[in-house]
């Protein structure tokens, strides 16, 4: 099954008979489409596809399964002509779709065509991944892995931050990625904000370190965080680290098919709740990564889906307590048949990079 | 008169009472907040401000001639207590917000408050800049030209596109600034592309280079183009780039305020079409340049508004001719009062970087 078939069995939920897909990254998920203009229909025997002058030669290659139409207009005259007398509900992407875009829209739709909100319906396909896409995934991760044992190997202390993010970034440039998002380097107090911009800041020595990195490699994202100490660390730091490991571990252990990401996210937090830390875990534990770096499922109190295979998930828990310092410890892990695989490869332990 | 003031008098030609500011940069340009949570409401005797709680200081530092409110219901509780009967008209960024963010804040809104769709006010303030913003605009142009100079020290040939635009990028960020939008570097045939991606194929020698470039400081960005040759080229280049020239010079020329975009564009589309190359020029002369890098005026036949001074726009004339090559050349310039005023300084004429 293509994955327009599984988005056309997810049309009666909706209440559509057919999709249009404008969200490039869902266009390109469907068509495998990598320009930056362009629109699919996704219905019955309908699959077409709408590109501008400037790529129509790319699609010609990249677009398979979908039958090229020249314009939205000729489109949407087609879909109007060969649809029976009753009229067409047309599924729009309504998250995605500004207010204005969906009343330019609606002047464009010739009579017997109706817009209907069904926004969601490829980002809950996307949520499961086949095997190509982890394949993907795992080496967006293992990019930035090889990226960061270089970063750490001159040590962290005394550089600033931002030379650090800069430093990391650069080395997923020269292997061909890019970041997924912008790189966190907290140090010290700073490390108590969970999103923390690198400052212009020398790391010190003998202190904590989080690095949160992930790289973009052919469309899909990495996710990733570790926490470093910069020499021989107070004990508070040093218990605040394997306490957030235990959690890291707890929740890992929890991924399989089956749980909902509120049950998961239930399992780490009791871990540091049980310290004492329940307030200074003011985060989900982990969300979904694919060609976004954050999409469905989420690990989290509102997480109401049960996992499957094929999902691809953070374990992310994070200890910040203010004015001492935080910890995070994250790792990528994609659900199996059988239990869960992790993506990303370095050692969870509180190692000394001075 | 505030920004927000002069919006306030933009209020009426949408036919709302007040507007309620949701895209983030347009809040950011209005309250001077930089955070990546924040709405406001502008209306007669009404400026109000609403972060979450994690932006609460960062807000109480940066926001000025905005009263706080603690969350967007009880904004718009207030909003509604405090307006006469009748019923407030409370506009909305049509063109930014999603239709289901619109049908959600449709939800959260008390009896009395009505949505209309005014998007592009604030937009249209944008597009005239004040002395500070002038400033910030050549402080990133001067930035991405330091950037350029050293890049082009070592030479461009025998470097692939990607190393060059990657080490531009990189001398960006060294400086503090980021990249305004992906650098363009495109070599050979391949510069018949307008926008290119780079390759990781290395730039030939006697061959023409156009490096497309901007940097984002402080919010605001820089957009330049300049086409250089790697060794001496064929006579059908060189007189392509005095072409070009010629056109940018016109154009330039034609940048003041009173004319309209429309004008200023034809000004140095006729030099092109004159020489027979009118169909290998197929895009606008310009655009407005500033918190985003596509901002109003656009200089393009669909121009029709005039210029004013404190507009900032690119004049970009390019010919790309199929197998054979491509030159752009930009300037970003800004309209005074006298005339205008070019923001970027490197030289236009056809320099050999070997």
């Amino acid at each position: 099954m293509s994955r327009a078939d599984r988005v056309q069995d997810r049309l009666a939920e909706a209440g559509a008979d057919a999709l249009l897909v404008t969200d490039l990254v869902n266009v390109g998920y469907l068509t495998g489409f990598t320009g930056s203009s362009g629109l699919c229909v996704v219905g019955e025997g309908l699959r077409r596809f709408v590109t501008d002058f400037r790529y129509v030669e790319q699609a010609a290659t990249q677009v398979t399964g979908f039958e090229p139409e020249r314009s939205p207009q000729e489109l949407f005259a087609a879909l109007a002509d060969g649809w029976p007398a009753g009229g067409l509900r047309l599924g729009f992407e309504d998250h995605k779709v500004t207010v204005r875009q969906r009343d330019r829209l609606g002047e464009l739709l010739p009579d017997g065509i109706e817009l209907v909100a069904a926004g969601g319906l490829v980002e809950r396909e996307r949520a499961v991944k086949d095997a190509g896409e982890l394949e993907l995934i795992a080496a967006a991760a293992a990019l930035a892995d090889e990226a960061l044992g270089e970063l750490l190997e001159p040590g962290l202390a005394s550089r600033t931050e931002r030379d650090v993010a800069l430093a990391l970034e650069a080395g997923f440039r020269r292997r061909g990625a890019e970041p997924a998002f912008p790189t966190i380097v907290a140090s010290g107090a700073h490390g108590a904000l969970p999103h923390a911009e690198p400052r212009d800041v020398a790391i010190p020595p003998a202190t904590l370190v989080t690095v949160d990195f992930g790289a973009r490699l052919d469309g899909y994202c990495s996710d990733s965080t570790r926490t470093y100490a910069t020499g021989p660390v107070d004990a508070a730091l040093s218990e605040l680290h394997a306490l957030v490991l235990d959690a890291q571990l707890a929740g890992l252990a929890a991924v399989r098919a089956g749980p909902t990401g509120a049950e998961v996210d239930a399992v780490a937090r009791e871990v540091i709740t049980a310290a004492g830390h329940a307030e200074h875990f003011g985060h989900a534990l982990g969300h979904g990564v694919g060609r976004d770096v954050h999409e469905a499922p989420r690990l989290a109190s509102t997480g109401t889906d049960a996992l499957v295979a094929g999902n691809v998930v953070t374990v992310e828990p994070g200890v910040y307590v203010p004015n001492l310092g935080g910890v995070r410890i994250e790792d990528l892990v994609a659900v199996t048949a059988d239990g869960a695989r992790v993506l990303n490869g370095h050692a969870k332990e509180l190692l000394v990079v001075g």
